[in-house]
């Protein structure tokens, strides 16, 4: 059995309690939490303060960070790449090389290993825009998000002063769409071909205009896109907002032959009615593989490029061959 | 620069050369084949004997065994594997097993590394279905292929006596399509999901009862599957038949959450122009990540199971996390 811990008990938290379940070979361990432990409601599961993680240091073998990408993995993702091996789903692109040296150097001076960035995106639509990419060299990736509410970012407005509660939906314009998967090549940056929409609670007195701002030019996450900004009841909120589905889909449109007039299109699709519980069952897959890495002598920080696709399943080697080759 | 040789050139051989020149690492050494070298026609490509390969060992870093997998492959991959590293396509599915211990065990033995079953099925489509399923543990797999002409199994059909020329197309049955795409989980064989149809020019008096029997009966091929056979000109071949695209996709259907009540599709679709210039395409990629991991010590047999994505690509492991993350 695989023993596994989890930081943090939020959406994505949640959904790994499930996803582990759902693998006979796991055992969880336990949830780890910045809150009072006695205020997590988790049936049947044990839950620690985060304080006491370094008692488990013989008794976890890979911990789930399930942490958010904008303040907690930070912080949280090297502070436990020192004790234990890790699985995150850090999803700030644009930070991502540094985010991953410092993994990578902490695990590797503590022998652990790290699968840093796991997920949906980064993860399953990074895998398919290298992979095509490689196969077909001569050609163009597109990538689409949506319609679909992004974890991240509705995270990223959660964190503002003054929003206490925040969903925010990524929207493919559809005519690129529709080019693309004619396949015309589309070469329009991320943020021209999709547009934001948040849905915002705030507390009460807060300042929606200042609000407002902060998210539109909030850094990496807003500041280039079209993005429309609502604010809404609680009740709304709960109502109309309170599934988190996603989707997407990353397209490489490749061409072979004397003179490129073979074309060739490689699509993966994602349809997702929740997010996190996706999300953290990729986390849960990758977690078998670092354990089984971390147990063959691997160390430091990796991410989807790295693993082989055999150290996510539960199968033997000559079991995939037989089944699934 | 990585240095390729190509073993046959029909096809896949033909895509192969496309294909190498695709890749600013990889050189053409030369093409071998069973035929009179002077009679293969290849514009600047050096074209030996297959008999003269013994000569290449210390010129040829990979070699991309282009045969058919009906006759050539069982015999030419073990081979080339006492000499070479290797990349070949074998798509004989029930047959898999076998061929991989015995390609393993060759190349074990002479320290080299041979990748198998590459292409798209299997390859890409294999890929998808076991990382789908590690991923999303609840749910089930549905591959559906074509409508296109399979290589193997034209090939196949051209092998049996009387037939000069055949092309085969696979054809998935729409009604399950449908169903599948919506979500609704089909429990039935690919050979209850397909129908295949062959177009068959056989030889002067050539016996088209028996021909016809022969390709209906054929075990692994066509035995299970509902085949229409039509007998046509060569004229006919030439001017209907001579495109050779393909295509199909693999979806998964998961399901998460408390009770299961969370689904995801993952799907992953191909729509080629050429079927023979995408696999020789997936092939040469291999071809990259068999000479790294070949320099690095590792022999054997490998499937697209086993090899990190990170070695199919020309870029750098930071490179990969900058731009493709």
């Amino acid at each position: 059995m695989i023993r596994l811990g989890i930081v943090g008990y939020g959406n994505l938290g949640k959904g790994a309690v499930k996803a582990i379940e759902q693998n006979q070979d796991m055992d969880l361990v336990g949830i780890f939490t910045r809150r009072d432990p006695e205020e997590v409601v988790a049936e049947g599961i044990d839950v620690y303060s985060v304080d006491r993680v370094e008692e488990f240091i013989d008794k976890i073998d890979v911990m789930l960070l399930c942490g958010g990408s904008a303040t907690d993995l930070p912080e949280q993702g090297p502070k436990f790449a020192s004790l234990f091996n890790t699985v995150d789903s850090y999803d700030n692109h644009e930070d991502i090389p540094r985010y991953h040296d410092e993994m990578n150097g902490v695990a590797e001076k503590n022998d652990n290993l790290c699968a840093i960035s796991i997920g949906w995106d980064p993860g399953v639509f990074s895998m398919n825009r290298m992979f095509s990419m490689s196969i077909l060299p001569g050609g163009s990736n597109h990538t689409f998000w949506g319609p679909g509410v992004s974890q991240g970012h509705s995270d990223a407005v959660r964190r503002i002063e003054g929003v206490s509660d925040a969903v925010q939906y990524t929207i493919p314009i559809e005519e690129y769409v529709e080019k693309v998967r004619a396949g015309e090549r589309i070469d329009l940056p991320s943020h021209d071909r999709h547009r934001r929409v948040c849905y915002v609670v705030t507390e009460e007195d807060a300042d929606t205009g200042r609000i407002e701002r902060e998210i539109k030019n909030m850094p990496n996450y807003f500041e280039k896109y079209s993005t429309d900004v609502n604010f809404i009841s609680e009740g709304e909120m709960k109502d109309d907002h309170s599934g988190m589905p996603h989707g997407g889909f990353v397209i490489r449109i490749g061409n072979t032959g004397t003179d490129g007039d073979n074309k060739h299109v490689y699509e993966l699709r994602l349809a997702l009615d929740s997010n996190p519980e996706f999300t953290a069952s990729v986390l849960v897959a990758y977690a078998r593989a670092v354990h089984r890495l971390s147990c063959e002598g691997n160390k430091g920080a990796v991410t989807v490029f790295d693993v082989p696709l055999s150290y996510l399943s539960p199968k033997s080697g000559s079991e995939l061959i037989a089944e699934m080759l």
